[in-house]
This record gives structure tokens, sequence and C-alpha cells, in this order.
């Protein structure tokens, strides 16, 4: 009890700072209290008062200058201002976007350099040697250690876990109601299949994340485009329009910190894009992968949350927080339920035992929330930093998301600059981000790229946004 | 060197034996040289004659006899003649089948009961201990420990280790032919998802695995049934005549030790299938999962050997030798790769990094191949045991195949056994067996049933084999 008591404190006490920063009130330079005066003022012990600055010295809010105390690093002038909503035009084809993303990834993990166009956390970031730990663990506790064949459904003890998850942010799953699956995207491609055939379309915010182009691609479904705002997420006007249309069947939804906007929609965005789903009876697939990946104060809800029919095909997993490689994800299908079980079953059977069951011992131990914790002060921290080298160093006029969560911040450039060229014409060694054409099968976004920021905060990554800024200033 | 040359000293004493009891020059009853002749006979150490005797009790076909010494337990005149070649009739629907297999595979997990309706080997019969260490020098010797995400393409050093094992049955694959996959299954499905689509038909053996019927369901492909003999399998007659037609797009064959008929295609049968997929330009999906689990000599080869043209799609895993809940598979997929590596990039992006780097390590220092002898001879001894009391306790005129490898046997009963109807009358708990109807989609082999023998051989099992055929007799 005394030390939650404790960690809420210096919370309590860094939020107070965090928000005289963030609405300038205390500016880039300002000296802030000493330790001493802290623990004066609140009340607090040293320890607290340090925890507090720790934690905004991790958020890159402040900085420690030696023997003279801490000062404010953030400038909240530098940053620049959001783009406007997305004006896609209607369905297009698959052309060449898949030619272009091979372009960009295509000798992917042959060397570090591609980190900033990548949309997942660098292994720095992860907790590698209590995930060996509770790997372990895992074959010590797995009936036939994990050597066995896992149920259709998935690891029970997982789907427990996932379910109390989902009921904290009042979705009211239970285990029963969830399925594991190999992944975020295998678990989306289930439910692709599960409500859409070929010839069909579905539904997309605009620009999406290149990943979900191409599981239509791959199964033969249309894509159409929405409108999208960079703040709060997909054209609720639009999104009707479509879902009226005959050739619709679905949509796909990336409800919370959207790749490559991150963009989060509204609580109550999202209450009424499930109900314009039940309305018209077209399943809504969401994609919340991000979500467990926020700056606020609680997570923010699913659309999920607001489904009394069962209409949502609610999609996430571990890949982007935990363990990229472990493959365990999950989806709690709604009315479709008996649907994706089947494919699933008749389609690969089981997902693999042993990583879900670490999963499942991170889940109930409390480490991934320990984990979460400090992933999201990082993540905060180098969006903020991001944003700032983005108002200092890219080209005049340049506007840039402001992601309340996720990994990545999609930045618009003056219309004159095109990234995939200047992509193209630069050595790839030199240059690392992913240019916003490949986010959509139509001829937009050209003045646009995504940058990750999932990375580990150091001299060298300043430098090469820096570059970067510079490269763009030079086009 | 020398263990080497003692350990084929044991095995071709061994075998010698095994070929006189088999052709009955030694029968049930007869008492074998003691262990001090055999030293005499062959020069051996009694070491060498313990192990040969030891290796050919542990196929069932000697016993001691408590001061008394060695006997053949082993009677050829009690096996079953094996069932006439398949005649199935032409593409039905998918109808009623998945009902049939849920009646049978409903509660799948729940208990022990199920094990001789499987198609799998007992937990028992598996390197547990060893796959253990395995994985936790995997998390030591993975960049990353297995949290990061994989290639699309899969584990190098796995890719490697398999197309050196291809290369031993004389495909000359490289590791660039391979792509990994979350088991065999998986690599099937992208597998049929390449070469066929919606409406479209492939050619399958009948009876077949029902995890092939519900692929094919899955992608709404149709399936041909094809005349299939139990010893050697698909009829190539009915295949050229399958190939000719229009609809037929491609073809899958389980080619070695197929599933639920133990039929294993002759080398020439291969080379033919290969010749005519080539002649008629139609995809050979080729399901090799069993072939490592062979009782003859040598690993029989594969469609793929004779496949100059990239015509065939060579799938397998170890999740029926090693380690079922892994998920890793594989796919050599010929002139498809490009096809297939974009599937399994689109619908699931990576593979389990950690298990197949347990794999690749299984494979590299040889424990594959150790625990694949031991597994082999205990499978041969078990199909034998199966086979003397379906001879003796089945109703007279029961058939049955004689499987050359894998895990399973087909049982023809008489005609007017209905196996389903048995199955269905009888509680559950009191049999297990797989019905012969669900290995099709048609109405037909309502009198055979598939057992699993991949379980490890006590008292209990006997009883429960002689059981059923009692139950069968009395109906």
């Amino acid at each position: 009890m005394e030390k939650n008591k404790n960690e809420f404190k210096y919370l309590r006490i860094a939020e107070v700072i965090e928000r005289q920063i963030l609405n300038n009130t205390l500016r880039a330079g300002d000296k802030i209290p000493s330790l001493r005066t802290l623990c004066r003022e609140y009340g607090v012990s040293q320890n607290t008062a340090l925890n507090a600055y720790y934690y905004l010295e991790g958020k890159m809010l402040i900085e420690a200058r030696p023997q003279s105390g801490y000062y404010v690093s953030f400038s909240n002038a530098r940053i620049p201002s959001i783009p406007k909503k997305t004006n896609p035009s209607t369905i297009a084809n698959h052309g060449d976007s898949e030619l272009l993303v091979s372009k960009v990834y295509g000798n992917l993990g042959e060397n570090g350099h591609l980190a900033l166009s990548l949309g997942t956390p660098a292994n720095e970031l992860l907790p590698i040697a209590k995930l060996n730990k509770a790997l372990i663990q895992a074959t010590r506790d797995l009936k036939g250690s994990g050597v066995a064949s896992d149920k259709v459904e998935g690891n029970e003890r997982l789907r427990r876990q996932i379910a109390r998850w989902a009921f904290a942010m009042e979705s009211h799953l239970t285990h029963e109601d969830i399925i594991t699956t190999s992944g975020c995207l295998n678990a989306l491609s289930y439910c692709m299949m599960a409500v859409a055939e070929k010839g069909d379309t579905v539904a997309m915010e605009s620009p999406v994340s290149f990943g979900m182009l191409q599981l239509a691609e791959a199964l033969g479904i249309k894509v159409l485009e929405l409108p999208t705002h960079p703040q709060n997420g997909v054209d609720l006007n639009a999104f009707e329009d479509a879902l009226k249309s005959k050739q619709v069947k679905a949509s796909l939804l990336i409800s919370n910190f959207s790749n490559p906007l991150g963009s989060c929609m509204a609580d109550k965005n999202k209450e009424t894009a499930v109900i314009l789903s039940e309305k018209y009876n077209k399943p809504l697939i969401e994609n919340d992968i991000n979500g467990d990946v926020y700056f606020g104060k609680y997570r923010p809800k699913s659309c999920k949350t607001f489904d009394k029919t069962g209409i949502v095909l609610w999609c996430g997993s571990i890949s982007k927080t935990l363990a990229p490689g472990y493959r365990v994800g999950w989806v709690a299908p709604g009315k479709f339920k008996e649907k994706v079980l089947r494919l699933k079953l008749f389609l690969t059977i089981a997902s693999t035992s042993v990583t879900q069951e670490v999963i499942a011992n991170f889940l109930e131990t409390g480490r991934y929330e320990n984990h979460l914790r400090k992933l999201r002060a990082t993540l905060h921290g180098n969006m903020l930093k991001y944003s700032q080298i983005i108002g200092k160093y890219f080209p005049e006029r340049t506007m840039a998301s402001r992601p309340q969560g996720g990994f990545v911040i999609w930045v618009e450039l003056p219309v004159k600059i095109d990234t995939m060229e200047v992509y193209e014409k630069t050595s790839r060694r030199e240059i690392s981000y992913a240019p916003g054409r490949i986010f959509s099968l139509q001829n937009q976004y050209n003045n646009c790229l995504r940058l990750n920021y999932g990375l580990q905060w150091n001299n060298k990554l300043e430098y090469r946004l820096i570059e970067l800024g510079n490269l763009f200033k030079n086009t």
C-alpha cells in the first residue's frame, strides 16, 4: 500500500509540472524548482521528488544541468501544427503500391539503418531477460512442456488474462469470447476472410498501414479509403456513406493510435462507428494493436466496448509492445466466432503453445503492466522530442500529427517535396523513413512520411533526425 | 567410428532375424538362438547381440521369457489382408462431413480417451526434456533471444538444415528454396491459395486426411477424390484423367505414408506424377509430413526429388515427429516461391522465432535423427502388433493396410458394419477411433476406420484394441 501511495505521489507532482510545460507556463530554458523546494512544497521525501524529476526527464520534458539544477528542455512553440483531415479519392486498385513497399523494405533485416522507417519498437525497449526467464518457467508450467499441441481456441490462461484486460476498458468479454492467433495480422486475416470475399470492398482509414492494404490484396479484397483526421481518426460521415454502399461488406479501423497517423478515435466516435455498423449490418474489424501504449492517464476504450450485438471483431497482440518474434495475438470475433475458429482450425490448427504461456504469465504477474509503464514514458518522451526536432529542423510549414500513444508520427512536408522521389534519389544508407505514398493505393500523400519513435533515444538518433530535416530542406 | 560400426552390426543381425520372422521362416512361438549362440555365430560381443534382441523386442517381433530365452511373438499368419484400391465417385460437396468430424473430435483435448482416433504421436514418444534444453539454448543463440521478429522467409539455420535433409533424398534444394511456416497445414494453406481460387477443383487421394478436405473447404475449393491403393497410393490413370480436366487446377498428394491409408507411392509413381503435372502444367502440392517416419532402410524419396521445373510445392513439418505445439513447418514452393512468400508476409508476417531455432538446433546436432531412430522402431513394432490384434480379434474378413511408415492404419470391416453408426450409438467414453466416413466428402468408407498407433504400447492399449474388435464383432 505504502509503495502505491508514493507511486501516485510522484506521478501527481510530475503531472502538474508536465501540464505547466505543455501549456507554456514553463518554457524551454526555464529553471524549475530544486529538489529541496519540491520536497518542502509538496511535503514529500527527497526520493519521491527525485522520482518525479526522473519521470519528466524520461519524457524529455526537463534536463539536469550539472551543478545548476533542472531546466525545461521542451518548448511548445517549436511543435509543428497538425495536418488537416485527409481527402482520399474513391476505390483504387492495388497497382504499384506493393512495388513501392518493397523498394523501402526490400533489404529489411539486413542492417539497422531502417529503424526510422519501421512501426515497431527497438529491441532495447523490450524486457528480453525477463521474457527468457518466463520462457523457462513456461516449459515447467505447461502440460507437455509446450511440445504438445494447444487447443484450437488457444491457451486458456492467456485468454482469461486478455479478457481481464479488455474488462478494464469496459469490454465485457470472457475467455470464451477470445481466440488466440499468430500475431495481430493473422487475427485480422481470419476476420477479413470471415466477413468478406474476393471482389468485395472493405472501408479503411486513409492513410492506412500498408500491412492492411497488403492483407486485402492477398485476399483479393478491394479497399475504400476514407477521409481521416490525424487526431480523431476516421470521418464518420464518410464512414456512414461507405457502409451504405452495397459493395462495402465491412470496415477495418485502427481505433487507437492508428498507423501511420497516430490518430485516436474519441469514445463518442467509437460508439457512433459501432452504432452505424449495427445499423447497416456491416462487421467492424477493429485493429487495437496499439491501444496499450497510451500517453494519457487511461487506456482508451475500444469500439468493442460499445458493441452490444457482436458486430465488432476486436484484434490485438503483444507484437508491438513485448515480443514481435513470439507471434502471439488474439481476436474477440463477436458473432463471427464460429467462423473465425473454423478458419483457424482449418488453416493452421493451433498457435505455438510455449510463447502463449509466456505472455499469459507476463499478464498474470503484472510484469506486462510494469513494462508498459516504462515503455509509455519512453515513447511519450521520444514523441515530444521528435515533434521539437521536426518543428526546428524540418522545412518551414511542415506539419506533424501529435500522437497520444503508439509508435509512429505522421509528417506532412510542403507539397513540392516528393518523399518517394527523395527516397529513391538518395542512397538508402543515408536515409530511413516510410514515404507517405505507401500508405495508400492511390497516388497521394506524396509529400508525407511516417517516422518510428519506438527507438532508444541517443545522440545518433537525434543527429539522424536533424539530418533528415536538412535533406528535405535542401530538396 | 567404432560406435558406428557396432551400431551397424547389431542392426544387420536384427534385420536378418526380422526378415525370417516376416517371411514366416520363424513363426510365432519359435525359440530363437540364445545370446551366446548369436555371439558365436556372428562373432560379436554379448552387448551387440543384446542390442539386436532389444531392437527386435522394441518392434514386438520377439519376447523374452524368464529362465527360458527369446521367442518369436509375431505371427504373419494373423495379419489381415490389404484392402483393394478405393473407387470414389466424382466431385462432391463439403456437405455434412464437417459435422461428422466435429462429432468425433468435438471434445478433443478434454480427456485422453481419443488417443486412438488421432493421427499424432503421444507425448510419451517425444523427447520433451531435450527440447526444453534446446529452448533455453535458443534464447542464448538467437539475436534478440527470439523476442525479435524473424525474417519473412524464416530462420536461416533451419532452412539450411531442411535443405540438407531434402538433399539426402536427392531433392536438390538450397535454403533459398525454402520458406518456414507455422506447421505443415499452414504451409499447405499458402500453397492452395497460391495455385487455386474459390470455385476451382483440386485432385486428392481418397480416402484423405479430413484436414485436407477442411483446408479446401475453408478456401472454397472443390475436391476431386481419386482412386487410391492402400499400398502404392494414388491411381495414376485417374490422376492423369483429373489433370486433363479444365476445372482441376492442381493436385494435393500425401506421397509418403498417407493419412489415413498409410500408403506410400513408389519412386517410379512419384516420377510419373511429376511428369504428368508438368505435362498438363498443373501444380502438385506434396504433403510429405510423414516421410521421415519410415520403417524400411531408407527414407522414401519425395515427388520433389523428380521435380525439374518447379511444379511441385513440397510441404513438411516436425509437428508429427517432434513437437506439435511448436508449429514449425516448411515449404519448398518451386516456381511459386514469390507467391507463397507474399502470402506469408501479407497474412502473418513471420513465424515464431524461438521454436524455429530449437528445431534448427535439433536437426544440426543430429538429435532429430537419434530421436527418429527410436520413434521409427517403436512405431514399426506398434504397427505390427496392431495388425496382429486386428487379424485375431476383429470380425472375420476384416482387412487392413500395411503402412511402411507413419502413424496410422486403415481398417476395412465387413460392409454391413457402419463405423459412424457404431460410434454414435456407443458412449464416447468407451470407444476411440476415426470412422472412415470422415475421410471423404461422399457417402463412402462407412465400414472403415483409422487407428493411431503413435502411442505408448501397454496392456491398457492392447485391451482397448481387443475390446474394439469385440465391439465390431457384436454389431
